[in-house]
């Protein structure tokens, strides 16, 4: 009989893939479901206040129903033992069905976007060498002779760490002792990156490092080409969906943050794979790299606590940038290979953003511009002749498809536009198949064709006797796409919560611009330039964002919308040293705002709620 | 049933231990018995032809006698199904008795010496500081707030790696901003080791990495005093016992190279934790480390391959010192340690040679002196005010007890001295007890006891009709011992191999010794000194030595037997950047000379064969 301290692990199976997990009975679904490798949404954490896990147990019967999946689910769904993983616990042998609006799997990737072209200038150099072989009237050991012969090129005191003297010790005998030598100009000695043979075509890696979604970049130092990009979904969306999530979840244990880390460098290594194969090239050619992200997804990636992220006053572990191997990130590429973070500017203003004004350019054409990355985090700067300001400010994750009654993430049957005209609402969804709910973009359209079709006043409350609007258990709400003509055979509805949940997240985004402003003394008139990047930037119309107030009233021709532009910062700092010496500069010299102790900021976002 | 592809693994019990192993029908014993982690001898490295790893099997049939086998064991031994563990092959389930003369577990270890004093000059400082914690008027990452408080303390532009600033994230927070910081001075600026509580006491580490032992040093970075010491066996002595077996198995594969090194580390880990326990001080307080071995031990510990080192002309693959991070080679100590690896001369006089010179102080004092560290390989120096010539020379394992007839380690029951007065042999054996056989300095004191009694020409012939020497096999043979007086009831016997062993040990030394003092053009009266390092160097007796012309006949008070210096010299190059510097210096300049390529050792080793 087994001893009561070391319980029998039970087998959980999950549906439609097939995949399984042992785990310790207690264990929650949520838990064997992470434990199996399986991606699922699950928005909060964990902490059953999403609602974004739900699941379909087949076999077995797990833990009671929870206050909160009472709440939650109909009695049809009950009898159906539809559950919220996180709210389960296993008991017994259980096989479980995830509906695949649980599975974070499909999302739409963004690794486009328009950036101003670079002069490539990469601190890496390649030199083809001869060395002279060992032989009885010339025993000085390799290392001896790679340096001298190194010098004799131009290349004094070159730095050779120990893998890479381990690896050049064997290419040099493999390749006959004629090579070409892989040099990093970084620091104030060379360093030798790797040997390849004679004149193999030298690249690097550029990745940007979302909360939600990655985008790698395969290019050719020399020619400055983009020779492969691919995209693919940050795996610790699976330990929650946004970066206060992500932290909490490192903040558990060391174990929990080292997942975290462990995860991600695995789908980078993956994306790594996608690229090379792609571009039929070999990992071995891979001679830098450029790893952006938002201060969390930074610092998780290089390893770095983030217990001081999730604390006020939210101060990063390091601000700087950073030039340490990639192996230490996990990253499987030759053991000379460093990786470049630019710099952070505070807790929740990240490399990534360094890298979207590095792209825009905006700063070195002397535009005075906003430029913005609208996401559950919006990181705002201010772009003057006379100083950058920044700030971050907690937008939420509406603009995501969270927190929405028919929110979804924008997939294959998501409303992402809505029109009105004529006082007929139109809709169009991505994929033009029949509509199951409203993404970002749509929501926001649809808030924008409410508030013009007077059915909403300006403090976002329906107003008027349209037959569409409702009112469901005392909450009112507006039938935007009735049953017979949605995709899941239910309404698809706008709720007096959801218009709610849209001006919280634009007068969040507003206020942050005027409190912008107001420290540079500037007028929004002023703006040559908005600048919106990022997936929901790219997606989103401007047009309704001016209507409902999230943007000032500029005519529409000062928008520049600019897709992934931290990708393509990356890309442009993995080529030029000019650009990363930019990005080390601009940091330094941003004026980092605080928004949540700003004196102005209530005021300003209490008037920027209204539409 | 199994497919053909996969054979079923079958069991190898080991007896007495108990360990098992589960290994491919086909697989050897001796490869079991390595699988299983069972420390066998095996001086030849698994080639059949040492004969050192005898093992009785007691179930299960093994594969039939190899002709090796057949020469070597009697009828009484195939009854007792002896077999060499290395020439016999697994069928079936087996079980195998391993003899305690074929475990390699009770050497005599060696981590005394003498040294000079040295003046500690550590370049690990420790700085105690206070950090301002964050707030919302200073909102500075930690890095920023480490380097600027560092810079008030003189410390400009201190590196901090990802992994010493991860931690030292944690510390900071934990310690209340009030920490001991520990710094690395070695290169162009200060570099972050560590952060402890304030006022912790700063250790470090040094090793010497010998073929067959391994000695370890705690010491106070501060005082200088080494507060704890302890030894082990170098674990990769069950892969073969000499640095030739050594290599040859590296050279096998990557995998079997990194086998050694982890096994090695694995050991070094361990001792790091005696060390630690013996002096009740905390790993985390070490900040620094030196190791010191030959150059294929350092070549295995750093992680180069070491196909250089048996290839002719055998160079090595680095020969300047090098810092690198401990985690690198497998140190489990925090994470900005650095290990620092002294200098090596040449494929076959390692950085142990030069950390022994340093200890020696022989160069520092001006001397006119000879320095030799006696092994399977010996190193030999010939230090003049005009420069210092070195050499390597292959002595064979003779002074090990191996190919030696009744040879042995230098174990319990060892014969470690014998002399001759008036027609007796008279002998003392290691721990008093009966003897068994002879170690390396009872063997050359044999030898020389032979010579003196008139029974060996000198030629390395028995002469004479004493009856004490036997013909047995048409070979010729001296009972040293009788039967009787034994303590496993056989004669221990010197032949006239075993004599011929040591004359080719003794002229590889000696003429090493006469090619480097006709390089320099000086006579052997000339030395002031005669310097006799490593365990046999210090347990051998001089008297002898000089009667079979392996030392020049010079008054005993100019030899000096100076114990384990390499590890001295490790300890010492641990406490001073100036004796490292030194240390660097005198590498560079010594004249290293290939004794197999010299247009003089053939003759004189000729000659110095002669007794």
């Amino acid at each position: 009989m087994p001893e009561p301290n070391h319980p029998v692990p039970v087998h959980v199976v999950l549906e439609p893939t097939g995949r399984y997990a042992a785990v310790t009975p207690g264990s929650s679904i949520l838990d064997a479901i992470r434990q199996a490798g399986v991606e699922i949404v699950a928005v909060c954490g964990g902490r059953g206040t999403c609602q974004t896990c739900i699941v379909q147990v087949l076999e077995g019967n797990p833990s009671p129903l929870s206050p909160e999946e009472k709440a939650l689910f109909s009695e049809q769904h009950v009898v159906q033992v539809y559950r919220l993983a996180c709210r389960s616990a296993i008991i017994i042998r259980t096989r479980v069905f995830i509906p695949s609006e649980s599975l974070s799997a499909h999302l739409r990737l963004q690794v486009e976007g328009r950036g101003e072209d670079v002069q490539p200038d990469s601190p890496i150099k390649a030199v083809d060498v001869d060395i002279p072989p060992p032989n009885l009237q010339d025993l000085r050991s390799d290392e001896t002779k790679l340096k001298e012969t190194l010098e004799a090129s131009g290349l004094r005191n070159t730095r050779i760490s120990l893998p890479v003297l381990a690896e050049a010790s064997l290419a040099l005998r493999r390749l006959s002792w004629s090579v070409r030598a892989v040099i990093d100009r970084i620091g104030p000695e060379p360093r030798l990156v790797t040997v390849l043979p004679r004149e193999t075509r030298v690249l690097g890696l550029a990745f940007d490092v979302g909360t939600t979604k990655l985008a790698g970049y395969l290019v050719d130092l020399v020619s400055g080409d983009i020779i492969a990009r691919s995209g693919a979904v940050n795996p610790q969306v699976v330990f929650g969906d946004d970066v206060i999530s992500r932290i909490s979840y490192a903040n558990e244990g060391e174990e929990q943050r080292r997942t975290l880390q462990f995860r991600l460098a695995a789908t980078l290594n993956e994306l790594v794979e996608t690229l090379c194969r792609e571009a039929a090239v070999e990992r071995a050619q891979i001679a830098d790299a450029v790893v952006v992200g938002n201060t969390a997804m930074h610092h998780l990636f290089a390893g770095l606590p983030v217990r001081p992220l999730g604390e006020a006053p939210y101060v990063p572990v390091v601000t700087d940038s950073i030039d340490a191997p990639a192996v230490d990130m996990g990253l499987h590429l030759a053991p000379g290979v460093n990786v470049h973070l630019p710099p952070n500017v505070a807790g929740y203003v990240g490399a990534d953003h360094v890298a979207m004004l590095i792209a825009s350019d905006a700063v070195a054409k002397g535009h005075t511009a906003i430029a913005l990355d609208i996401g559950t985090n919006t990181e705002i700067s201010l772009i003057t002749e006379r100083g950058i300001w920044s700030c971050s400010c907690a937008s939420g994750p509406a603009f995501e498809g969270a927190h929405i009654e028919n929110g979804m993430r924008a997939v294959r049957g998501a409303i992402e536009r809505v029109g009105y005209r004529d006082g007929e609402f139109h809709v169009k969804t991505i994929g033009d198949c029949p509509p199951v709910g409203l993404c970002g973009s749509g929501i926001l359209d649809a808030v924008s064709a409410l508030r013009q079709a007077g059915l909403l006043d300006a403090r976002g409350r329906f107003t008027g006797n349209d037959p569409r609007i409702h009112s469901a258990n005392g909450r009112a709400e507006f039938v935007l796409v009735p049953e017979s003509e949605a995709g899941h055979g239910k309404d698809v509805i706008v709720t007096r919560a959801d218009v709610h949940e849209i001006q919280l997240a634009k007068a969040a985004i507003r206020s942050g611009i005027e409190i912008l402003l107001a420290e540079a003394d500037l007028g929004y008139d002023e703006l040559d330039l908005v600048i919106v990047a990022g997936a929901f930037g790219t997606y989103l119309s401007l047009e309704s964002a001016k209507r409902i107030g999230m943007f000032p009233p500029l005519p529409t021709d000062r928008f520049q919308q600019i897709g992934n532009a931290a990708g393509l910062g990356a890309v442009q700092l993995l080529l030029s040293e000019t650009k990363r010496a930019a990005a080390r500069r601009l940091a330094r010299s941003i004026h980092y705002v605080e928004l949540t102790t700003h004196a102005g900021f209530h005021d300003t976002y209490v008037e920027s709620l209204l539409l």
